[in-house]
């Protein structure tokens, strides 16, 4: 017999909910594009839902102004964002979180308190060699640091350690921004985000 | 002639716009009742729309972990609250702020802060005098504070400066819970936010 019950219920489970928040966190060196990256994918999404991007550069300068570089203040960093990216995604934001991150028990502690209240985490890291970063070095940072006058910089003098099991990989050495998009959309869709 | 098209704009203006956050921000002595009266209000308010509470008290045990009780720890909670408040508020969530906050200079730039980008901002002192306050003495703080096992404590070691033009004055001495919430129901139909 043909159940149309049951139709409409595999229907509305594989539909994407709009109306529920989640975090993709983007994880990697500076320079490698984070930034560019949820910028590319907040321009996708926002026509259709509420997107927020906490970006750790601009936190730096409001949320988080009192925070070095140690692994306490860095882990202190991480912990605040992840604080604010779960009562945005409680409401129902699609929450992009651009913050180089690099202590993997950070990042799971983070990824464990979204868990916990129910709300979709993704990890994303964003994969470019240090070559390739310190060749781009956009903002000047990589040669300060290198001559010694940016203490404590990730990938240089401070340790990043890359994620062992991320949702989602860009090898952003090699691919496009649009190419990165594409494979978060596809990404995002597998888990019913949208 | 009738004007059904200017008729229909004087409705839609005068119509609450459910999908437009604000900032309602409650300021007063530990023991006033802010936590109480924006429970209250919550419970009135979530039936139909996104709220959020975000509690000076609890606040300290996440966000604003690192802070202590000097003047600038105090502004430094008040203006990461603040922070925290404009991006929930910025998504269409009513947010509603229960802290101390004694500074008139803090709370003056949280609510410019607020109002620079276009959101509602409604101040409510939690008015209840020091002798009631200290009667209630809930938590048993002021009693500690009295004997001096808990320094710069709010009304007893350092000062409140009370608000010289709340948007909104709830006598907590005298009126219940429920006439300080139909006050505030009242306070955000004036606004055009409720």
């Amino acid at each position: 017999m043909h159940d149309l019950h049951a139709q409409r219920t595999i229907h509305m489970n594989t539909r994407p909910n709009h109306s529920s928040g989640y975090i993709v966190w983007f994880t990697g060196l500076s320079g490698a594009g984070k930034t560019t990256t949820v910028r590319a994918l907040r321009d996708h999404l926002e026509a259709h839902r509420q997107v927020e991007i906490l970006d750790g550069d601009e936190l730096r300068g409001t949320l988080c102004s009192d925070l070095g570089f140690s692994k306490a203040d860095r882990d202190a960093n991480v912990a605040r964002i992840g604080y604010v990216a779960r009562l945005l995604a409680g409401h129902g934001v699609a929450v992009l979180v651009a913050a180089i991150s690099p202590y993997r028990d950070a990042r799971r502690e983070v990824r464990n308190a979204a868990c916990s209240q129910g709300i979709p985490f993704i990890e994303v890291f964003v994969d470019a060699s240090l070559e390739t970063v310190l060749a781009r070095d956009t903002k000047g940072l990589y040669k300060r640091a290198l001559a010694g006058d940016v203490t404590e910089f990730t990938g240089i003098t401070a340790p990043y350690e890359p994620p062992e099991a991320a949702d989602v990989r860009l090898q952003t050495d090699s691919q496009t921004v649009g190419a990165s998009v594409r494979e978060l959309l596809t990404a995002l869709r597998r888990y019913r985000l949208e």
